[in-house]
């Protein structure tokens, strides 16, 4: 264990769409904007801005046009956007976007629940997309949800995986994110995926998104470093990510991801206390405390150095 | 990774103790009796259940005679008490306790503040209590505290805890268990200092306490695992382990390391059902929820089936 260890891992930030497509509330363009920069300026290089689905399904984030506009970020900062087809393609083209990022499920029943559509279709009507945007250059990412398992289903198949994965690699897609989307994936079963698709895909082009729903996330990274993944998704403070219940967690959070890495001298490029500053001013936009563990430490850490 | 995975693992919970040291209110000893008797039918099998500390410095824990006392367990439950000195074995002796559990720090700064001693004192002390346990043929653990990173020093050398190690086996320690007291370790850290002890101490003899202050408990105890370590310390729904503020987690949570476990195949002897109801029934007793992971997902889960 660790006698490979990889000198830097890519943090893919998805607070700002996964996140705050989740919350009741709206949250104003410009604070949108002020959190984008100021997760920018903390060293993340790869964030998702929003999503570019029909404002009758997430009214959070019908903004996604104006916050791209606004947005003043360094250049080598790539921003990209959730598509979920051609018209949301043609938003984020307008938003002047070079990444765009897809998704569907690898199990039929959550695929059918979330999009009404069988995986087949879901691929099927991916094509299109992907098409358009392979011919104007742009950069794909596409999400799998409920590669370890799924709410109706249990237990995925690692060959559902396999296959919906050359599914996206034959259609071009340059990057597969395999979600663990209800948070019960283990990290011997993460092991056993990626043994199964070290065949199927080059693992650069694999990044893990991992929910800390029973807290297994960081053990679930550990697992997939071990197995050769350099690229992993995670939300500043734990937002979003479909938590159970006010209180309870979803996604991995930002900074416990930063803080591992860093930790075991892996370079993430991340400043952890940036990383903190955006964490409380996304606290003080939503009205709420976050779930992330880090991030509670370190704020109570300096209530603490405040008072005393 | 994950290619001599062990059969079983041994989970000790010390919910009872290190959980309710750290409450404000008093607990009833009723309560504390029924907490108590809840996680062994879940089938946890090692219960720390109270400490037998001055109650000028720990007054919630000052019955933990009558505690003792009036448990009805299954004979198989090993319970145990966090023991100081001479007085406090007086104790758990008069409780009828077979095993002890003592303690001390492997950081000189640490082991000041917290008692008032340095780590060679302390050492020194604790050889009469063991002197006196064996003679008794008392079973005795110990904790070390700081052993990955101290609150005044930063990170401890692997030499100073080879040190304190070495000491606890000359004095006929059977189980010494070393702990993250801050929560600050990563799994890289676990292994070298595991890597460090295996030529000084049989790994059967090495427990394992961590905490999942910044998220990185279960990650932890994967490195735990893959270095040959056998026995893990949690605590109920994540109860007590000196959180940082409220909402801040302190020690893992022994739902989520049942829960990582017995998804990895590896039996724990624990029915997280019944795990999930000893929580429901702590949050009951204190009034508060706990910061468990798994629990709050668990508890969510069956709000939303009796609503629905």
């Amino acid at each position: 264990m660790f006698e490979r260890l990889p000198g830097e891992i890519t943090v893919f930030e998805v607070g700002p769409r996964d996140g705050l497509q989740n919350e009741a509330g709206q949250v104003e363009t410009a604070d949108k904007v002020a959190l984008i920069e100021a997760l920018a300026q903390s060293g993340l290089k790869h964030i998702e801005i929003t999503s570019f689905v029909s404002p009758k399904w997430i009214p959070q984030l019908a903004d996604g046009l104006a916050v791209a506009r606004q947005l003043q970020l360094p250049s080598d900062v790539q921003t990209s956007a959730l598509v979920p087809n051609l018209k949301g393609y043609e938003g984020a083209c307008a938003a002047g976007l070079k990444q765009i990022n897809l998704f569907l499920s690898a199990s039929e029943s959550h695929s059918k629940k979330n999009i009404n559509k069988s995986v087949a279709e879901a691929l099927s009507t991916m094509k299109e997309v992907a098409a358009a945007a392979l011919a104007d250059g742009k950069r794909i990412r596409c999400y799998v949800s409920t590669v370890f398992a799924c709410p109706y289903e249990g237990p995925v198949k690692p060959e559902q995986v396999v296959m919906v994965v050359e599914g996206l690699l034959q259609m071009g897609v340059h990057e597969i994110s395999l979600g663990d989307t209800i948070g019960a994936a283990n990290p011997r079963q993460v092991k056993e995926v990626l043994d199964r698709l070290s065949g199927v895909v080059p693992l650069p082009r694999l990044a893990l998104h991992f929910h800390d729903t029973r807290g297994t996330a960081l053990a679930n990274v550990v697992a997939g470093i071990e197995s050769g993944v350099t690229i992993f998704d995670s939300s500043l403070g734990g937002l979003g990510g479909c938590p159970y219940a006010p209180g309870a967690s979803g996604n991995l959070a930002t900074e416990d991801l930063v803080y591992m890495l860093e930790g075991m001298g892996i370079k993430t490029g991340v400043n952890l206390e940036r990383l903190v500053d955006a964490g409380a001013l996304a606290e003080k936009i939503l009205g709420k405390k976050l779930p992330g563990r880090y991030l509670q430490a370190a704020l109570a850490t300096r209530a603490k150095a405040c008072a005393g």
